[in-house]
This record gives C-alpha cells, sequence and structure tokens, in this order.
C-alpha cells in the first residue's frame, strides 16, 4: 500500500499512524482485516479521505479468542498498575492532542475547538481513572452475627464492549475505556463506520502503551465494521457489559440482545432537549446559551437543543436577537479556524434534517 | 428520702424517677454518691426544685473501674445488636418526652418547644444511629502488590467521655452517646452542675434499657459533679476520647490535658455569630431571623447572634421592624405555654449579661 | 361475611385482621376486590385456611390512580418523615412479630422459626431504612470552571412495582418497600397467588401506619392476583421501576416488558449452588452446612445448595454423616415446634420435586 | 559562587539544580536566605557534600507575605486545574527519578532502592490526587424541613505548613504536599535541617511547574531552617494547619503551640513496634520479615521493628536464622549497588544508637 497522502492537507495523518488505505482490526496485538472496504469521506468537500478494510466475522472472533485469553492476567494485574497504563495512554494522547483533534474535526465535521476538546475529554478521563485505581475499595460491612463481618469486593467482568457512535468518535470511547481497564476489565471496541480513521488513529495510540509495557494486545481490540459487527458484540456471551451509544431504536435492540443471554448494557441513547426562556431571563445570556446548544456539534449531540419554549412577553426579542446571532455564524470547513458550524456528518444526517425541516 | 414533690407542679418529676433528694451517680448499674450536695435551681423563679449528692472522687473511680470491665465485652457485641440498644433508648425517650422536654426547660430555663425539642434531637438521633450500626463499613482497598489486597477497619475506641454543658443539657448527650455507643464504646457522662435534674432523668431512660436487657450497666455511667469530676475525666487515660461542649476557655484546658496523654477530643465551644443585612433584603424575613438567633434559648447558644451589622439604607427600617417585633416576645416563666424568652439561666448568667450590656 | 374461622388454630388469624373470606385488594386507602376467588391451601395438611377474592383489572386501575395521585405530595415530603413512617411500620411489625411469622410459616409451609425470622428481616429493614432518610445525599462535585460546581441530587422515582414470590412471602417486600419508601416512591405490591394471607396480614399493618398519621392511601397498594396483575405491572408506564422476584422465566419476560416501556427492573431470579468440598474441610462442620443449605425452607430457596461437590477422599465420610444427620431431621407440620423441615409449598412444587429426583 | 562539584560522584547533582552553595529559601518565587549556612554531611564517609544558606525570620516573613498574597488566587482555581499542576509536579519528578533518588540516598544514608522508592512515592501520591482532584464533593443532605435541603461543601484551608524528618526527606512531603494543593491550599515547607539538599532538589522541580504555568510562586514556599524557624511556622496564625513528622516530644510541643492558636496539626510521630513470633509461625517468612523491618532505612523508621517476641519453642531456630540473615547483610555506602544496609543518618544517630544498645 502506498502510505504517502495525495492532498498536501492529508499528510498529517501519517503521524497518526494512518495510510491512505488501512487494515481496520486490532486483535491480539496484531492488525489484520478479510472484510469489505469502506471509504472515508471528509463531510466538509464529500470527497474521500482514506480506505479502510473492516473486520470480518472471523477476524472478530480471533481478536475475541486473544481477548478472552489475556483476561485472567488483566484481571490479577493490580488496580494501581492498571491505572499506570492508563496514564500513559492519557500522556499518549497529549503527544498527539493537536493531531487527533484536527482528525476528530476532519472526519466527523465538527469544528476544530470541539474535536480538541474531545481529545482532552478523554485525557482528563485518563487522569480521573488513575485516580480511581487505588479507590475501588469494597467493604467490610458489620454482621449481627457476634464474630462475624461481611465483605464487599468488586471484581472486574472480564471484558466490556463499546460501540460508540459517529458524532463523539473519540471521547465516548475515553469514558468507557479508562474505567473499565483500571477496574480489570478488557476492551473490545466498535467505533462507528463512518469515521474509521478516528477509531484506527486512537486505537494506535493505546496499542503502543500496551506494546512499549510488553502486555497482550488482547487487552485492548479494536473491531472496525457495522451491525454485522455490532450484533456479533451483542450476541457474544464472552461480553458480560456492552456499552452502546447510538440511536434508542438499535439501543433498545442492544439491549435484548444482551439481557437475553443476561449481560450487562449500558446505554447512551437520544435525547430531545426544549430550552424553557422564562419572561425575567437575561436575553443576552439565553440567547448565547440557546444558540451554543443548537448549533455546536452542527446539532449532532444527544444534548443538542431540539426545541425552544419561548415566553410571549420576550417572544419578539428573543428572536430578534437569535435571527442576529445566527447571521454571525460562519458556517464552512470544518478545519478552518473561523469556522463555528462545520458539515453535518454525511448525507444521511443531511436528508433526515432536510426533511425534519420539511414537517 | 421523702419521694413527694411539695409543690404540685414538680409532681410530673416523680414520672421521670426523680425526688425532692437524688443521687447522683449512675455507675457499674448502681445508683451512688458520696459528694457534695447541690441544689437545682428553678431560673424563671430561683426557687430550688431538687437536691443532688453529687459523685465523689471513689464514686468516680468505682464507677470507670465497671466501666472499663463492660468496655471488652460492649466492643465484641455486634454493631446491629449495639444499634438494637440505641433504638429502645430512642423509645424510651419517645415514651417521656413531653416530661423531659418540660424537665429541661424548667430547670435549664428554656422555653417548652425547645425543652421538647431538644428531647427529640435526642430521638432522631437515635434512630439516625440504628442505622448507621450496619453501616460502619470499613475498607478493602487496591494494593500495587499482586494477590494482596489492604483492609481498613473501624475499632471501637473503648470509651468516650462526654462533659456538657447547662445550655442543651439533654441533646448534647444524645449527639455524642448514639454515635460512640453504636461504634462500640462505653460512654461516661457529666452533665452540667446546673442541670443535674435533666442528667438524671435522661440516664435514668437509658439505664432502665441496658437493664432491660441484662446488659452491664458499666457501658453508660453518669457522674455529677463539678470541676473536679470534669478534670479527672480529662486526665484520665482510660478515656481515649473526650467530648467537650463549654467555653473557650475551659476546652482548651481540656484539649491540653487530654493530648498531653495523647487522647482525642471533640470541641464545642463559644461561638460570636454575626448577621450581615445588605440593602436588597428582604426585611420581613431578615427581622425575623433575626429575633430568632438572638432570643433563641435567651441568647444562650453557642449559634447566637451577637452582632448585627446593617447596610446605612436599611438601617431604620430595620431597627424600627426589630423594636417592633421586640416588643410582641413575652418575657417569662420558661414552661408556660405563651412565654417567648424565658430566664437566663442562673445569676452568673445575668451578672455576665449586666456586665456585657454596660461595656 | 363470617369473621371466625372454625378451626381453633387458625384463629389466631384474627388479630391480623383476617377472616375465612377477605378483600384482595387495597389501593387508595380502601379495601376491595371484584376478581376471581382463591383459596390458599396450608400445605402442611392440604386444607383451605380461608378465601381471598383477587383484584380485578378495574380494581388495579382504581388502586393505582390513587397511587398516581399520592405520588407529589409523598415525593415532597421530607425524607426523614418519611422515614419517621418507615419506623411506625416497623413498631407495627413488632408489636404482630409472632403472630405474623406463624402466619408465614402456616401459609407458605416454612418453620416457625423461619416464619418468625423472615418477619424480623422485615422490621430489620426498617431500622436500616430509617437510618438512611437522612444519609440520602446528593453530591456538589468540583467543575474544571472557574466558580462553578456540578451538584447531583436523588429524585424519587415515584411509584415502584414489587412483584414477590411465595418463598419469601413477607421479607422480600420488607427489602424493596422500606428503600423505596424512604426515598420518597409510592409501592404497589403483588404477592404470589398461592400466599395472598400474608400479603394481606402484612398489608394491614402497613395500611394502619398511614392511616394513623392521616397519609393518602395510595402510597402503599396491594393487589392480589395472578399473570393478569403481573403483566399490568410490568406494562403500566406509571410505574418506572418493577422489582420482581421469581423464576428466571418469568423474570426475563418482566425484563424485556419493562424495558421496551424504557422502564427500570430489579430482577432477584433463580439459583443453582454447589457446596465444594475438599478433603481437607473440617467435615463436622461442612455437614451442618450442607444440610442447612439443602433442607432450610425446605430446600425452596433460590440460595438453596442444590449440587454436592465431594472430594473423593472424603465421599465416603461425608456420605454417612450426611445420612445420620438427615435421620435426626424431623419432617413434618410447619407450624409445629419440633419440626425441622416443613412441606413443600404446592402440589405443583411436589410434581416439579418429585420430577426432578427421576431425572 | 562555583557551580562544579568537586568531586566526580556528586556532578550529577547539578542536573539537580544544585551547587556546592546554595540558597536555603524559595519564597514568592525568588530564590533567597540569609541566615546562618550548614554543611549537609555524607552519612556513608562524613565528609561534606555541599552548603546551604538557611533562611532568616525576614526570609521566612517576606516568604510568608507573597505565600499569603497567593492563597485567595489559589483557592479560587478550579480544583481540577489544580490537579494538572499536581500531575505535572509528578511528571517532573518521573523525569528527575533517578537522580533525585539518588541524592535521597546520598544524603540520608538510606540505601539507593529506598531511595528510588521514596521518590516513587510521591510520584504514585501526585497520581492519586490529581485523580482526587474531580471528587472532592460536597453534600446535599436531605432535611426535615419541607422543601429544604443542607449544603456541606469542602473549603480550602489557605496555608498548609508542612515539617518534615530526615529519614524521609522526600515521600513525607509529597504525602502532604499533593492532597493539600488539590484541596487548595498553598503549601509552606520546612525539611530537616541535615537533608538540605533533598529539600532544595525537590523544591526546584515542583518550582519549575509553577513558573512554567506562571502561577504565583507563593503558592509553594521552601523554608530550611532549625527549630527559629519551625517554632515561627507552629505560632504563625496565617497557617490553620501544621502537618508535622518527627519525634513524639517535638510533636507534642508543635501541637501544644499550633492549637493554642485553634490551629490544626496532623502529628506522624515515633513508633515503637514489636514482632511477636508464635510457634506455629513459618519461621523463614518470620526470618525475613523481621530482617527488613529491623534492618530497612537502618532501622531509623517509625515503623522499625525494635523489639522481638518470640515463643521459647522456635526461639532459638528463630535465633539462629537470624544471626545468619543478619551475616548477609552487606554494610556500606548508601548509593553503592549491593549495599543491604547503609549508614546511621548523623553523628547524633549513632551516639543514641549506641546508648541504646548499653542499656
Amino acid at each position: 500500500m502506498g502510505v504517502e497522502f495525495e492532498r498536501e492537507d492529508y499528510q498529517f495523518l501519517t503521524e497518526l499512524g494512518l495510510a491512505p488505505e488501512n487494515l481496520g482490526c486490532y486483535g491480539g496485538g496484531v492488525w489484520r482485516a478479510n472484510g469489505p472496504t469502506v471509504t472515508s469521506i471528509n463531510p466538509s468537500d464529500n470527497e474521500p479521505i482514506a480506505t479502510v478494510r473492516e473486520a470480518s466475522l472471523e477476524d472478530y472472533e480471533d481478536s475475541m479468542k486473544a481477548c478472552a485469553d489475556a483476561r485472567r492476567m488483566w484481571m490479577l494485574t493490580p488496580a494501581p498498575k492498571r491505572g499506570e497504563i492508563v496514564r500513559q495512554i492519557g500522556d499518549g494522547l497529549r503527544a498527539k492532542l493537536p493531531l487527533l483533534g484536527k482528525l476528530v474535526s476532519l472526519e466527523m465535521g465538527k469544528i476544530l475547538p470541539e474535536g480538541i476538546g474531545e481529545v482532552q475529554e478523554f485525557i482528563d478521563m485518563c487522569d480521573y481513572a488513575v485516580g480511581l485505581s487505588r479507590q475501588l475499595s469494597g467493604s467490610i460491612i458489620p454482621s449481627e452475627r457476634p464474630n462475624h463481618a461481611m465483605m464487599e469486593v468488586w471484581n472486574p467482568l472480564g471484558i466490556v464492549g463499546v460501540i460508540t457512535a459517529f458524532n463523539f468518535p473519540c471521547a465516548v470511547l475515553g469514558w468507557n475505556a479508562c474505567i473499565a481497564l483500571v477496574c480489570g476489565n478488557c476492551v473490545v471496541w466498535k467505533g462507528a463506520p463512518t469515521t474509521p480513521l478516528v477509531t484506527l488513529a486512537t486505537t494506535r495510540i493505546i496499542a503502543e502503551v500496551f506494546e512499549r509495557n510488553k502486555l497482550p494486545g488482547g487487552i485492548f481490540t479494536c473491531v472496525c465494521g457495522g451491525a454485522e459487527i455490532g450484533s456479533a458484540i451483542a450476541h457474544d456471551a464472552r461480553i458480560p457489559l456492552v456499552s452502546f451509544t447510538g440511536s434508542t431504536k438499535v439501543g433498545m435492540l442492544v439491549q435484548s440482545i444482551v439481557h437475553a443471554r443476561h449481560g450487562k448494557v449500558l446505554l447512551e441513547l437520544s435525547g430531545n432537549n426544549a430550552i424553557i426562556v422564562m419572561d425575567d431571563a437575561v436575553l443576552p445570556l439565553a440567547i448565547r446559551a440557546v444558540l451554543f446548544a443548537a448549533v455546536g456539534t452542527a446539532g449532532q449531540r444527544c444534548t443538542t437543543c431540539r426545541r425552544l419554549i419561548v415566553h410571549e412577553k420576550v417572544y419578539d426579542d428573543m428572536l430578534e436577537g437569535l435571527l442576529k446571532a445566527y447571521k454571525q455564524v460562519k458556517v464552512g470547513n470544518s478545519v478552518e479556524g473561523d469556522t463555528l458550524c462545520g458539515p453535518l456528518h454525511s448525507k444521511l444526517s443531511m436528508s433526515g434534517f432536510t426533511e425534519g425541516i420539511k414537517k
């Protein structure tokens, strides 16, 4: 494969370990991929960035075997030593913060400060989890029986599956993986099919830490793929906990599959938030709050403000203020410095948005 | 000794186990007293209520021996069973709530609702401590050493000394004793020399519970007395923790004595609170707050408002409002229903107050 | 209806508010029932004890309306005051402990000490929950944003549905209801169809507390019934949390129904416990442990020992010891003093057991 | 001043910012010193390493003014941002781990692995404290008053004084300073008079972080000195909490001074530990444990084993085993690789030890 990007503005991707063509599965410490090839599209110009070969079900199975093999060793690693690994992951992310943040912006379409902010969230999670690694305390509880006490100790689950969505292609892994790892769990990650480059670049940073510390690569597994891989994770009895971020519809499906095999789920699903503006509101503050809540991430967050309920006494002023504020929002290429609103993530998002407006 | 009170309005005291003459030391399950005799004075009319013979140092020593003997047995009693004893103490207090509350009002001089409220606080502490008795959990902390964990368990100290003040002759024992008892500690209590009847009536309710449950009387010890007994407690190396409520001056002395023998202290000392009224204050609310804070317990609380700092813009209105409010405060006999401000507790309090005003 | 029981040994039931014929629905503070009539059978002699008219779906709906009406008021009641109500429920149970314990033994078939122990568990839960009612603390969390902090507060869910099983007809309600009530939730209870008398007697004790405190009866609702009522609870969107104790099969069904409407579940399902006896075991201790684990509640607990895995070196001794121990177990009428193993709960249990042995 | 060390084996000290002559006070971001000059002695050969000019009382006062000025700004800095500073201190220590560990070994006299281990402890504390910086949560506590809740928030004290001892010249600062800093307190440190080089080298690492982040130097203050400076800290009402590690005698004195001004103390004082060897002990394990406990840090730890109580049945075997083990302990120069027991720290330590043996 060629390793040079033709477009000059993509050459920073090589510093993240990416190439025009990439393998989309990291399992047992080995990069591989035998599934279909997908192309990552730049939502700012609808041009391809690079291609990623996704994992086949055989790749998934091979990776999961290595992951299951690594479980016992990782569970028995002292929690503070697991914390030290997570600390190094944080340092790895720090070293690549501007580059990885720019890739998040490039591939997802959110503006550059948001892309960098997302990686910073992951770094903050690492710090938090390192501290937790010395605080995962069990309890010794008084018993009503003489000379007895009860003990409650937290044990790792073994493997945590993490399925993330396109709108936070990096941070959501951080929330889940940092805690899962310090708690003694291996992690299997499936990122969104439309943000595979963020998935791979993030995985490279994490993999490098495990490799440098001579730990089994199976502790962190990454499997690029679509619904077929997601379904494999949901059905896989080796994965006692599946964390899913995405639509309510798919989340409910994942939940019922995982529960049917007595697994646990963590669900981060859709939202439909309203902001209520009362007649005694401080309007400049309210306008800025609404603007940020509605326009941030081009409205593609679960916490996006979708409805605005305004008291009639301030309706006209609020509307006028918002119109003025919206006019100042520069829409444009996500990675450009003065853009305040980037593109919608995909043609699907765009048609959904257009349909929604029509209604 | 005669057991009948001559004054009809004191006859309710017999239901609290009191008589015109009383023994002021309960140790090892036995009532005794060989010290000086003090007379409890009704601050509303400066007439005697009853006499109490205080503990001699020999009484103290005999009581402490029984207390020390009871330590091991009580420490080894399961915490939830200790909680059950505290629950029964709460029920004992509930059964005597109006009577004991009235005695608090009568002997201390605070108004009746405050006297009853003080006993209710003790009851609430019992409920709280009962719940705690199943929650005194230790920790199992992750270690960085493979196959090791650290354990941290709370052990009883053994004996907790509680020295309380005249202004809360009942509740402060409750705060200390309920927690100390469920945690597995014996309690040695010295109440204020001027409120011995509350001390004895409260002790009778507690003692009855230990007796009914056939537990050693030494678990709860009561020693009426003055500075000599207080000093004995402070110096007693069998008492690892001394809780003292009273003046800052005496508290600092207790602290230095206890620390010199490597003991621990809990100090609840003087206060000097100010209320600041800004120019945007809601005056009726501020006036009510100041009134309650300054007049409650006739100004004899550590939390009493001693200074009022008022913005010049609202100074006149505030002053006028306060004057009007103060005129409505009925000063009188503490146990009478419509009294809003009872007497100061003693002649000493009165002379201190008068001196203070002069300055 | 007649209120006298013909059998002399059932006359104690009147002290629990039961009669030969009973209404099986308590909703909005009113007893009612328009559903089918079921007969409670004494498993020790297979004779009827009394009949209970179950709730119709209309009764359920009427009761739920009252429950939903009471929600807001109960949510806004301060937690310590909710704790006081639970404390009084504990006192109500204490007053009826021997009688209610005997009814549990009579109707469920477990031996008398287990019946009484089950009620005691409920009482212990009340004490624990009262303590919790002053400890349901939220958090004020440091923010990385200057002059900001985050607040996290626990709010009531509103209504908690509790579906319990025949083998712990009283205690399991206690585990759920005590916590639900102090947390500010109304409770809707469906007991097992074969233990309706325990359900009604327990409800009477609880109802009496709400009535005495002049609180809406809707805060605690009891609905005797079968699968139809269980299904109504599972589907009812007014019930954000359903706690279910019973078979894994039914529990999984309840889970999928509740989750489909975005509700939460608490499941306490089947078990299949083994005891492993190693060659260095202290055999007398192991034998006693196995005996208690296998014979307690006639083997009808989720924690019952179902399999025994014995090291070959101690197999013969263990077997001999167990045979000897089993011979000393007196099987008989559950409420009789010297019985160590009562009857299986029902003909269905017996046929299941016989089938199991055949395999 | 000359900046080159004559002895080649001391040249690594320049990488720690040390010179043959050093200023011993860092306050308000400035190095200064006008007090007496002390010489740091290498306990392995009793030769001087370098000199340090200590702080005068004027230096102390100037430094404290800068510290007090920095208080408000640091208190108001968001806790997670304070955590980020502590994280960078940890990284600074990591970068100098072998050098600073070697200096601890050189100047204190403990063996090299112990010197490095001590710095590692500080690093671990940094990681722990960074995690804590997002967890210093206050509470929102249910109130019995309708529509009210109570809030409890942790506020910084302002300035924490840390007085450390010669035997852990680096780690003890870490335990105290990491927590104090993330909690929002400025730190004033006085190290032991005989280990000033460790004090200065550690301070340089910390100071560099504050300088790089353009934070007031007053947040971390270091004052080399003897009893005069220690006394100034104890009496200084600007320092609400003094943490003291050292002898019980001095600790008790510090405590009484600090308490007399209503301050708080943290005391880490002397120990006198015994090991009891029972007749069923695993002797090889016991011998190794006793050896490590008695010989580690040349017996100069508060946790050092000072007494050995051996069951008569194993006395002879234990003695023989210990004699054999002691013979294998290589006593020598602390920084040399195969030394297992370094020198006593000072001539004073040696005379104390010799006197002790005579008794």
